[in-house]
């Protein structure tokens, strides 16, 4: 590797090229917002060193991990815990070895241009990782970890953050952000509200997180009334803590806007194990709408982000748990799912809905034209498998010509990978300003337009889109 | 604004730009042909002059409004009645005024080259329009309009329309289609026959509808033998009027070829009211399978345009009524749909069956792959939201290399927004003539063939298929 | 017709060009790997010169005949035969005649390019087929025809084939395989195990079927655990004539892994005759969990080729018999189909699973996120509909960034058309040269790396998929 090339994702015609690197040039410096993602508070409230090159990359990664795993590489020799507590790799040189004797696996995938943009712009190592240069890796890499300018909150401020959102279920105490608001550091730091664990019959150990949600709330979370008065409680919780987003992550996008009578019934069923499949699918979808309507009430943007079969594989569930990369996209409707939430409250204009989609054969059919039409609407950027250079062209050309740039909320990284952050979000500037340069080549838009354009999908609509 | 560009919508690249110049220089200039459209041939048949910017290219466009309703504009806002006669705006120049303030909402959209082009090309005004520049839009485009030059039969002459077809229901009169052909202007104006009305069991007003059905045919229209000799009767007279094809837009593709006997039960039961949701759908792909049986005889072009949920939102349809902006494409199957009315007809070589879709993951899997086989079908144009240049490029894209080019029909605009007309067979020229760029570039077609091509997707397909 | 285009389907941007231009030149010439498709045996083991043009490239081709139908040819003037045995055309030259003249029909279709191909590189035709030059072109082929350069195993040598795959029912006694192997001809010709006609209880005749199995394998085919056992002697025999893999042909991709005492239910009633349609579904789609248990053993790469629906025109089938043309693709599920067998051996290293789709919206939603996860799976090719330039692009740039290249198989032609074999792997070099050189200039591949690949996916991945 002679390093990243400096037009990369920018279209290789010279005019188009010209104009793309133009508008690239207006919005790399740009701040990062970051409305919705999966870091980890205790990092930047304690601020402690990132273990090893192992425990940074490749452990807690699941898009590294599956691709490895696919290839005949057990998760144990990955340094994959089990849930047994057998034996599994821990010498996180081997698992580091193991990694950079497979890295050609990871060709023309974004986890390559992530961790390569990782390795040369946070690390300055610019060799191509291989089995021969795996160990000088490690070593260049682990040196600068201890180092003061590695540190999470160094790395934040030098990602240039301005805000960054993470994600907690209502039972969560919130502590590190609690510690993050007290301490001196002032890098800004939300949370956002993911009540999956207590609006989900078929989470595990719902009864018990339903009493939990009771507790920490003082209310009798076993009465209905009590458990609406329970989310209004935690969320008003979280928005103190800068919440401005409540995030959902049912299997479908169903939706449902049930009487007060039904919706009880069902509350009652789940709390007693007893929901059909349908009826937990009914009671989620519902929820949907309550969520809503506290939303006119409090304001939080409601993130709906359906349609993936999570842990697909039984037996890696049953060794290794969640979100060893396994979860696999399924079809999703959105026309028939949200028309219950649609025709209760789907015009108001305090209300902010972001879809998500793991199908991108929604986003011309579906999505475009409902976040075209209803105000409440706006789509979400290419998502999981999709936030990648062509997934991202595709969101694009698919959704454009409908919904237009306005009915789009700019990118959001979605990880829990830190040190990629500034790369993903690298990669969407640039994929955006190379559209936006072949909108301009082709007559479809304005240089000074296409100005504004990417200054907006770069900053502006995340901003605004999730009112931060 | 510095006007269009001359290049748009062609390759960037100079060797493929080149090719696509001179084959849309060979197709630019010929005659529309506009087989399937929505355009009111009272405008025709009175010449009278059009009232205000406003109501020519706003109030009237359902993709305009559906685009300013989604970032948060009122209906009544942009002039639309409301069904209950409540307030709405009635100042064009108000509305003139919301629409220019919003126009970069429409930024790398159709609605965006169509409507700059009509400014352009129609009306002489090439600025930008702009919540600056609305009021001198507004007043150039007004002092034209009253002109002679901008009356109806003037700008259809001006936009070299060889022939236009509008739509209309089996209970329509066609006295303006009368009064075209009574009067001395000889633009050639075409009905096509409709029949939602009669033949959906859903439809409102359906008892009242056959009713009058039979009161215009003289058949008694509540037997099953009186019923199809009223559709026998009523083609024939819109063959009269210059009907080619006939017109259908259910909400799915299906298609039954029932019994006598099942087909007058379920009849019957529409009659009454009392089908289910599944006999009114049997019903109506029974009558696609009679409609292609008439054909047979009359030569009828029968076109299905399925799969749009309509009118979405009840609040809107409540409020204001159809044809709002809120239909929504749904996922649409071909395969099983309409198997029964092509192993009745599928191979007829008299029948005509152009296919429309919603839903572009069955362009490549279903669509080509049945008209590149059986000999009655042929494919419509990328229709509806799809009627863009990423959509059309998508069309042949996914088309082509299974049916080949002559089992399409080359453009149909669709569309009521007359001075759109040229502009959007326009930008299906260009598009198509980048396509056939991109073939000869690539060694998969020779430039000779290329032309001829571009001649038939522009002008022979579209009279050929309609039988023009 | 100048003659093929050397860079037809590479970039046109010349740095892009150069580049592809340069993988290309580094695969162009490696030996063809044909590890699944449809030749037949006989031409090798008796290496009889073919019989003329028409009956070598019109009447054996569905592709060629589809697209002649489509346009209102009849079967009878190509020269199908009819099962009842009336009058079709059989003067070679007529039909030669007819496909001459719409040979424009196959414009910018990969049955153009493959024929082009195959008149000029394989018989050293250069002119355009039309009406005109109709005669000529048949003149010269069949002229070739019958020289010994000409016949079966000399073109085998020609085209540089290392190794071809036929595909046989279990019920075929492999006598052209032995006689291949008998003969003191070196070309490797290996079969395939294609047991539909036994494991689909739907399959006509499968009771008979049934019975001709234990007879050719001495099992009591009519027991269970005989049934079993005879798939096991007949995979081994076919290994002995040095089969690698299975191949299944389902309407969909359901699996199952049901008790022995339910398999054994549902095989008693499809010996019956009295599955439901459900049932034989479920029958199927456990044979498939059969079959990778045995390839555990035996190790027999397993092929799963879904989502056909097959003679969809049922006066086509009465009329003509099978595979005339009429096979469409309908929308297929994986995810939840495919779980019974993955959760049962899904993670084994041992058993490779190849799937296919012709449902290109499964790419990126459903087969990449599999192939990404499961060490078992890998992706067949863009298959059938999909083995054309646009299709095999759409394919990379839809399973890469998920799937990688290493989850993939190479290119295998799936044809029965023997003189379009180094045609069709040409395109794949070409296209996926392409692409790699697309990656390369947008800096998401170094040049090395993509010379790499490029072998890869031309020759090595095939090999090793398939374990030839």
């Amino acid at each position: 590797m002679k390093g990243l090339s400096p037009d990369r994702l920018l279209p290789t015609e010279p005019k188009a090229l010209e104009i793309a690197r133009r508008l690239y040039e207006s919005v790399r410096d740009l701040p990062i917002i970051s409305p919705h993602g999966h870091t980890d508070p205790q990092w930047y409230a304690e601020n402690e060193a990132f273990p090893d090159p192992a425990q940074l990359f490749v452990i807690p990664d699941h898009y590294v991990l599956r691709m490895l795993v696919s290839q005949g590489i057990d998760l144990t020799e990955l340094g994959v815990q089990r849930r047994d507590g057998g034996l599994t790799e821990t010498d996180s040189r081997k698992v580091w070895q193991t990694f950079a004797e497979n890295f050609h696996l990871f060709r023309a995938t974004p986890s390559r241009m992530w961790l390569e943009h990782a390795f040369q712009e946070v690390f300055g190592w610019t060799k191509r990782l291989t089995a021969e240069t795996a160990e000088e890796a490690y070593d260049h890499i682990a040196e600068r970890l201890v180092q003061p300018d590695f540190k999470p909150r160094a790395l934040f401020e030098r990602f240039n953050i301005e805000v960054i959102a993470t994600t907690e279920s209502p039972l969560d105490d919130l502590k590190w952000h609690r510690a993050i608001r007290e301490c001196d550091w002032r890098g800004r730091v939300v949370t956002a509200y993911r009540p999956d664990p207590v609006v989900d019959p078929e989470f595990e150990g719902f009864q018990q997180n339903i009493e939990h949600f009771g507790e920490i709330t003082g209310e009798d979370t076993f009465s209905w009334q009590g458990y609406l008065n329970a989310h209004l409680a935690r969320r008003a919780y979280f928005k103190s803590f800068g919440a401005t987003s409540s995030d959902h992550g049912h299997p479908t996008a169903r939706t449902e806007n049930l009487s007060s009578a039904k919706a009880q019934e069902l509350f009652q069923k789940a709390l007693k194990g007893t929901c059909t499949v349908d009826e937990a699918e009914a009671f989620r979808g519902h929820m949907l709408t309550e969520m809503a309507r506290m939303s006119l009430d409090d304001g939080l943007v409601l993130q709906i982000h359906p349609g993936s079969h999570r842990n697909h594989s039984n037996p890696v569930m049953d060794t290794f748990g969640r979100d060893k990369g396994f979860d696999i996209p399924t079809r999703t409707d959105y026309v028939k799912a949200l028309k219950p939430l649609l025709d209760a409250y789907g015009l108001e204009k305090d209300l902010s809905i972001i879809l998500f989609t793991l199908d991108e054969t929604s986003y011309s059919r579906e999505l475009a034209p409902l976040a075209g039409a209803y105000p409440t609407l706006k789509l979400g950027p290419a998502w999981w498998f999709h936030d990648s250079a062509e997934g991202m062209r595709r969101f694009r050309e698919m959704t454009t010509e409908t919904a237009g740039f306005y009915n789009t909320v700019g990118f959001n990284d979605d990880t829990r990978a830190f040190c990629s952050i500034p790369a993903r979000h690298d990669v969407a500037r640039r994929v955006d300003c190379a559209y936006l340069a072949s909108l301009v080549t082709s007559g479809r838009l304005n240089e000074d337009e296409a100005y504004e354009v990417a200054y907006d999908l770069t900053y502006r609509l995340a901003k605004q889109a999730y009112r931060l």
